[in-house]
């Protein structure tokens, strides 16, 4: 069964971008990307919402989703179902889609998405991992990390790491 | 000028008490005491919203706010005004009201109140710490630790630390 990691960077309060849709408050450091790269080995899978997507297009950075070796499956009812180089568009229902995915012989696989597709797969059972990169600021409003969901779900601390820059990571495994 | 610290204990999902008002969840710990023991004697003033106090009267725990040397202020236009041994309930502005108490001679102020109160001091910027206990679980739904703010706010790292049982204790100054 392949590993899903959950992987994002946040404000304190929990947004992973402002109101309009910027990110610009991010603090790269050679520490977060050492942990980055050293991750991306480990995948060969990405899962990333719309939404998400739709921004990474706008901005000019649908290309990190065309890493040779790299599948990215994009859940859309609205996009036009099919391939775009490396990337998919999946317009069926995410849950089953993944549970598939997850079943089939591959490396891990890392979604990058906010919240929506996050809290379906969650609920669902399907994340075994949380990674969250919690930067030193409260945005006050904007994209939200979590959205609600039924059930409280336990997790157990792998890892917590405090970056020089003032970030702090921590890792979570999810406890069945 | 006189030091308030925004103390509470969340969920890694930033909520503060289950949609019931429950804190079940909490994972009391000798480390989370140990730190909470050396901030209560660095303290001698509470601040409390109403919808908080009101859930520690309903629990019985109202004596939390009846130390003795440790006057606690609660706001409310709701219930009486004046003061009920220890605890004083305010009418008036909260801002203005902490404002003039952070000029006031006297040891540091806690406020452990929930969102609403916070965000309004936060943003009247009068708030100078912040120390969460992020506990290992998500909780899906219930009290929120934050509530939208108008604008951002950049913080400093001071201090990130693992306990034994999961919960990871961060502590951020207010950058002004």
């Amino acid at each position: 069964m392949r590993k899903i990691t959950f992987g994002v960077a946040t404000s304190l309060d929990n947004y992973i971008a402002s109101t309009d849709d910027a990110i610009d408050w991010l603090m790269p450091s050679p520490e977060a990307a050492a942990v980055l790269a050293d991750y991306w080995k480990r995948i060969d899978t990405i899962l990333v919402g719309r939404k998400t997507y739709d921004v990474a297009l706008r901005r000019g950075q649908g290309g990190a989703f065309q890493s040779p070796g790299t599948k990215t499956y994009v859940f859309s009812r609205t996009l036009t179902p099919g391939e775009q180089g490396n990337v998919t568009i999946v317009p069926s229902d995410a849950i089953e889609f993944v549970r598939a995915l997850k079943e089939r012989k591959g490396k891990e696989i890392s979604l990058v998405s906010g919240g929506e597709l996050a809290s379906a797969l969650f609920e669902a059972g399907l994340i075994d991992e949380i990674r969250m990169n919690i930067h030193p600021l409260l945005l006050g409003s904007g994209v939200p990390l979590f959205h609600p969901m039924t059930g409280q779900i336990a997790l157990e601390l792998l890892e917590s790491k405090q970056f020089p820059n003032g970030c702090v990571l921590v890792r979570y495994g999810l406890k069945r």
